[in-house]
């Protein structure tokens, strides 16, 4: 086909640079790990029979190994041991992100870059869970529990079975997604361990509300959302196509639990992927997650939304519940004990775009509409 | 498969019998016009450029002919002349629900079934709108302006024109929505028309708030919705599959328009099938729709639902926005003018279910946990 | 959208009028049975367990009853009993086409019917199958298995049990299809009883090929397809989307059973449906199909294809393996007994179409270039 | 789910090693260039208008600028200048296979690579295309035409342009596959080069049929396809569903073009992708794609299929058209002549498993049964 320039006028605009942190972390001198891809996240959660059930049963996630205080969970197309660890705990949190690296020896510079930043750092020859080895835990600059691991048991790769296949089928861990008071500060420090940022969301004035940073070359591995944090937002599982996700939610119904579908199926601005936002029995968020874009490029082009853009979050102006906004995981230090939070002190986004305080516009400067029939939520 | 009855129990009951109207209308001595189908609705529209903008260059309806004061449009896969009028006129509203009968001779039917029923009924053999011959219109019992004809042009059914096919293609007209203040009287009357209930709402009391009724094997041509009426809820029309209805919400999306999505998308309760509601330029409601079930067989199993059911409306259980409940369409009467409307007296869905006064519930017996995950709306 | 007239030019043409018989079955005097659909099929099988784990483990129908000899099986969303059944036999046969008429009374008129066509007919009040009460069966002029019944059980609908749904789930029965050396005359008969049709293919000599025939407003119910008869061509059941039918091909490689393809997945130009063809453990040919179109008005525009036009078996031009045309399943009379076959005499459509004595083009007036890349099958 | 160890066997195999080969390619001690992808190719086109129309309105790719000479496509989420350059000349070819590399300098590391291995380079600041800047040609050690390249001009990613979306929409170009006589020598210099193999074909004596490699993390950035060569067999871009490919086929269906359809759609059992392979007016193949996985890993388990298993050129068992197997395009050198061809001596896949002198299985260990019903191409 061939386009009219301009017609309609483009949906994005071009990255604006997120401005420097205020209070920066220092920049490691050694050199930080070859992070290849968000692997797995490990989770606490309260009632573990449960949680299984709402991993295995409801979401048809593996089981490739299980005992009384933990489940190893992976994704149809994955062969690494497991993409998700449900841990028993008495707390609901996260005790690890994970991410696999290129070589055994990144875990040498792991230990060095984060030693280097004064962080607390672990390392396990034998792994913090079952089917990995040699691991290195750190609670990281922003209070996250950050893993880095080479060495891990394989599985078979069930991407070809597809008599195992279920109408809503999870065949990827996409990416992670974590709340953090200051994002340029948890911008800079992620660039330093080699992430590059996609998209944000800006204001006028440069107040970032959130980034999204890539390793592999799908839109992120994982995001930064301005908030109370350290704090767990989501981590996130792909399908192969839309109806994959439009069928969790009707079976959600038949099982009558709709009430865990905490906002969408939608298409997202940020990311153009369409989504869905799940609460498991503990309150962890689950997103379900198609066909972003390639961004493997090295100039590949940053997209930086307007805050009050109401397609921001969902291309169809659908509104964003405010628990999305509100809720989110506790993480844990290094011993198992929840980490306090930071307040923002930034400006919140779901202040600055919805309710009374808030406004949002489908069309810049056609702001007086309102943003939406009926979605005074 | 094989199934394990009761488990998880039956997420629809059957059919509860719609309770007989207090204040019914007589029943006509006269044969009804067998109705084959929902046809095509005339709707007035205050700025045809705007609309026709709207439903060809947006929806991408086919015009099958035009002029300066109307355009008449169709579905992908219909042959008849239109399945949707726009008419220039001073007045939101809709002039006429067209039903094509199964024979010439079905049109002597309509007129003597509502002559005897006091209706105000007139015959143009040229037919009120181009390509459609000899019809009926009526103002009928409950004050809807309803058309009957058999006499149509035939055009070329584009199924097969997979070069002119639009991600979001809409292959047929589906059915119609009206709004009436007393659903039991509607039924009953409808009934007496030769229409079928397939399913509807009720509380445990017997109100009933709303019914779907079929002439052709889906679950509806037309649905009676409680509240102020005579007026339209919306038309319907079809796509293929999901994801073309998923295709029009980003293409409203791209267009900066996605302030005309008043909800959706989502899976209804009743009828199963997948929906997206717009409002038009004038604010005429039109609903996407695909995959409800066959219903053709004289025995065909009635479900009711609960009216307390959050799953009802959407199965998702995604909260239903309140100008979805309150605000409808016009309609004529047959000199062009807007007919009043009468106050539903009996309970108002929304008040019952939504909001400090109502309530809804995933489980039944579980309402105390409030009905979905920050979806108060 | 707006359309030009004529391009490209139209794919498909009007229906030329399919020729007299020249050796008619006389038209009954006695009112026909009033058919609403095809309902079912009785497959005799000669390896129950191994027919079971085709449909059952394979395909994902619903057993709703089963016994040594027998099982019922059913689609997603139908309520009644079944629409398939199992029986053990010696001869891997056809015991009944079934299809639903619209009352009890409608069982005299099929005795009546019959009856005056000098066809053996058995009428059992307890019907021949489980589930099923007072029923007919007949052996009708073509020599076919033909079963009318009103009383059945009702099973519940599965339509909303989308914690039952799997990826390639048959949501309906649509449609049976016969091998009849005289398709014309067969078609003249199906008429007296009330069927219609809605597309055929013949050449330009008249010759008829295949025909299509309704009672529910898709394509059809039954077709019948020339060759030596009677025979059953195969039964179909539908999905809900295209990629349900891509599913159901996906598993069958997984488990190693792709030889169990024999055609497709591809478009139909006859039906413009998307189809696959399995032949289950005996070679009876199952084809899964989604997405025909409306036909119920009484004018519906039939449409004839050329029998030399290549689209009009498969859209996409792909070939049609020579077993499609030639292998079909026995019928059995109502002792139990293989039907003999009668030789067509007409032309054969894979002899007229393909291999060294046939054409096919991909335009008309284009014949030179052979219809396909690399097809010369 | 929990998956029961071994139940059906296994469909892919572990990978065995791709023998050495024995007349090697030298390693260059020079460092390759990091490339990053495949990221468009230039095609000779003998009638500029019909390859226009046939990649623009028939597959909408879209213009980014064209000249009475060349046409500069790219797809829909693509940001770089175009991915495919149809360019007027008088032998149908292709001019370039191009990648994308990291930074500027890793021209010069090409430039001292291929200078290494003694093959003619040609460096142009200007670039050999518009929209493309400092680039290094080279007639590599195969005799294929590879452009790398970091410079070039960016362009509107339309991936939030739904309005321009049509129902086949190309998103992404996702590899190039090429036609070589000896496959382990292809390997090994590719591997040279800094491509992976992520899958392979080979019989039990070792012979190699064909190699898929990669830079980006999908099945491949480009593939070596036993046979005479060097030749192009096709490139590949992406849709985002399988719908979307289904729509192309109708499409051309439509147009009357139904016999530019070579071979599918079908499912890849290598790489799992499902798939299309169309001519163009020249006979260029080109393939429309969608849905292999993620093998960015640093271990991603490579998959060696058999050559005689009949599901790993197609999943369903459908048979592969000669004309897939030995047609391929020319390719040209630096002056634009075509490459004279080196005849293959290892066997030929199309011998060994179609045909009176191969065979093929669907399950091993069943071979007696032939491969497919009614696939005796």
């Amino acid at each position: 086909m061939t386009i009219t320039p301009g017609t309609p006028e483009p949906v994005t605009t071009a990255g604006d640079p997120i401005p420097a942190p205020t209070d920066p972390i220092p920049t490691s001198k050694a050199t930080p790990p070859d992070v290849v891809r968000c692997a797995y996240m490990e989770l606490v959660v309260t009632d573990l029979a449960a949680s299984r059930e709402f991993y295995v049963d409801v979401l048809d996630l593996v089981v490739t190994e299980e005992d009384e205080n933990a489940v190893y969970l992976r994704s149809m197309e994955e062969f690494i041991h497991h993409n998700l660890v449900l841990r028993k705990g008495p707390v609901a949190a996260v005790a690890a992100f994970a991410y696999r690296v290129r070589t055994p020896e990144d875990l040498d510079r792991a230990v060095e870059f984060y030693t280097e930043l004064g962080c607390r750092v672990e390392r396990r020859a034998q792994g913090f869970t079952k089917g990995v080895g040699d691991s290195v835990r750190v609670e990281d600059p922003l209070g996250f529990p950050y893993e880095f691991f080479y060495e891990v048991e394989h599985v078979e790769r069930l991407a070809w079975r597809y008599d195992l296949y279920t109408p809503g089928a999870l065949v990827r861990i996409d990416h992670f997604n974590q709340v953090t008071p200051d994002v340029p500060r948890a911008v800079k420090y992620m660039e330093d361990l080699g992430f590059r940022v996609t998209e944000d969301i800006q204001d006028e004035a440069g107040t970032t509300y959130a980034a999204w940073m890539r390793r592999k070359p799908t839109v992120h591995d994982t995001a930064m959302t301005g908030g109370d944090g350290p704090r767990m937002h989501h981590v996130a599982f792909a399908t192969h196509e839309k109806h994959n996700i439009i069928a969790i939610c009707d079976k959600l119904g038949a099982l009558r639990r709709s009430d865990c579908i905490e906002r969408g199926p939608g298409r997202h601005g940020v990311s153009n992927a369409f989504y869905l936002y799940l609460r498991d029995p503990d309150g962890h968020r689950v997103e379900i997650y198609t066909q972003d874009y390639y961004t493997g490029d090295p100039d590949n082009p940053v997209v930086t939304w307007d805050v009050h853009d109401n397609q921001r979050r969902d291309w169809w102006g659908n509104p964003v519940v405010p628990s999305w906004y509100t809720e989110a995981s506790l993480v844990l230090d290094l011993d198992g004990n929840p980490q306090p939070l930071t307040t923002r002190t930034d400006d919140s986004e779901m202040e600055v775009t919805i309710g009374a305080d808030g406004f949002s516009y489908t069309r810049k400067g056609d702001e007086a509409q309102g943003f939406k029939l009926g979605a005074q939520v």
